[in-house]
């Protein structure tokens, strides 16, 4: 199963919306004769690459794969009935599929077929390297994380405005890095117009993530990096205030997505529907306000950089929730801490 | 010398306004004989110790101090004139005493006596045991640290002034400590209307810090655990504006200082005077803010809280600097960051 699980992650960031899998195949006499992880939605499953590879060798075998394979015909047939084929005597399961097409009835169609089926070897392990697809699976829009970088004195800009830039080289390499693994990075207007951002991984992503631009009322820039989408694609996401007649003086490229509502979890339900597990949001303290309130973050990474900005009136992470008391405020689970350079990278799970 | 330093760091906190110092004696054969340490203003100096240990075994033998012999008259007479008058033939020194008074003038009068004076052992590690006390003779005020405790979005406290308690009691312990090291603790009127705060270091220090209000209006509340002088002393310093009928009420205990400004480095000046050797600033953001501005905070201790506390108005650690670029911010350098339970801690040097 470990095995399984390294193969998995070799396509980390690229199977959006499906999950990462994995697969070994074993002959009759306990031998290693067939490998393979799924590459990408479209792409044969990991338990037929595997089947593939093993030939007839896989007959009285075993499969050891890291989630319960499908029964439903989706873009490629069900896995269960190519495992029956193949002539397999055992499966062994690192975790039962969140997908409700399949939920358990993977495993109960292989039993039903006379294999035998072990559940649960390195459970724990499997689901954390789905974490953010069972996430969507169960909860209908992808796993959230808002970042944001700041000085000690929690400040993310001047009271100018200017925050080119507070973090160093590091650290926003470092962000490059998160979106490479993220399907889409969702700023508010307020960003597109004061930083003019490209929102791209430069070029860690096989493919870049979508950037969305998540704005109540149309009130864009006429130019903007993000409205040429030779690089990457763009969404402009509205609510029912959106004066679309912006859109009159905007360049083919982005896509447009009129919404009900500025609640950014209809935001995310699209998004899911979209096909994504896991999105960044890289928005100003308002959308982020909104976006923790309407639980849409559940992972935060702040870079702490070692600079004291100051300013009355300027810009910190955050709005108002209407706190009256500390034990009602959001507490965080520690994730992980780094240094990066002189700043810091705390991550953090609500 | 590293014994030395070991025997100085005994008196950690104690010797204010004087610096730690230790001392070893080695007879004619090198073998040690004699050891002191310096436990605070008007007690013998570390080498009169040592050298009352080692008796007559002093006579062609060696000392090892930390910190240059003193050649003058203060509370206790002049080192030098005892190592001279004990036979000592060689004198080994960390560093130089930075005290005008001495400055080199005590290893000239060695020297010219006829011992022999080796100058800079681990010059590094002595100087770095007294960086407080070396600061204060060299600017004539006292090192400053500024601490605060802070939410993940930076903010010191809820809109509504409640900020009890964003740390964890890892981290308030630990501030409890670094006021034991401190020989005062500042705040400002805010923070004693606001907080009515105890301030000491609940027992850890052998003698509480002083603890001073620094307060341009006197606009202070007529009760408050800080006029209560029975645990720990009790400094009021206030500016021109100070409206001094507030003392009329206020219970014996307390002692009143008038400055000629509300400059932070007038207060720490006075504090200097008063044998201030390392001040802790715990005030709110004005103060913080005009504290730095005046060069009066060389570390900067935050702790950081993994609780997202929000508000638009509210309180976060510093006012504004005016500052227009990122570039003009002040930056700070890591001294060392540890984990506080769930909290962060990281210290930094100005």
């Amino acid at each position: 199963m470990r095995r399984a699980i390294q193969l998995a992650l070799l396509a980390e960031g690229r199977t959006s919306p499906n999950p990462l899998v994995g697969a070994v195949v074993l002959d009759s006499s306990g031998s290693l004769v067939g490998e393979g992880f799924h590459t990408g939605a479209g792409n044969p499953h990991a338990e037929i690459e595997a089947l593939a590879k093993a030939g007839e060798k896989s007959v009285n075998g075993t499969i050891v794969v890291t989630l319960e394979p499908c029964c439903h015909e989706g873009l490629t047939p069900p896995c269960t009935e190519a495992l029956i084929k193949a002539g397999l005597k055992r499966v062994v399961v690192g975790m039962v599929d969140p997908d409700p097409r399949v939920s358990g009835n993977g495993i109960s169609r292989l039993k039903d077929s006379g294999l035998e089926v072990i559940e649960g070897v390195l459970q724990q392990e499997c689901e954390s390297i789905n974490r953010e697809f069972s996430f969507r699976v169960r909860h209908g829009r992808p796993w959230g994380i808002l970042k944001w970088a700041m000085s000690l004195d929690g400040r993310i800009g001047l009271p100018n405005g200017c925050s080119k830039w507070i973090s160093n080289s590091f650290s926003r390499d470092s962000v490059h890095k998160i979106r490479s693994k993220c399907d889409a990075v969702i700023v508010g207007g307020g960003t597109v117009r004061l930083d003019n951002p490209l929102l791209t991984s430069r070029g860690k992503a096989n493919s870049e993530p979508l950037r969305v631009v998540f704005s109540r009322t149309l009130d864009l820039p006429e130019s903007s990096k993000l409205w040429d989408t030779k690089i990457a694609k763009t969404l402009i996401a509205y609510g029912p205030d959106g004066n679309e007649s912006f859109f009159s003086d905007l360049p083919d490229g982005p896509e447009k997505l009129r919404l009900n509502s500025d609640d950014p979890s209809e935001l995310l339900s699209s998004l899911s529907k979209k096909g994504c597990n896991k999105i960044l949001w890289e928005c100003g303290p308002l959308l982020a306000t909104s976006a923790i309130e309407a639980n849409c973050v559940q992972e935060l990474v702040v870079f702490v950089a070692p600079k004291l900005l100051g300013g009355e009136t300027a810009m910190c992470p955050l709005n108002s929730f209407g706190f009256e008391s500390i034990d009602s405020t959001y507490k965080l689970q520690h994730s992980f801490l780094e240094r990066k350079g002189e700043d810091l990278s705390w991550s953090l799970l609500f």
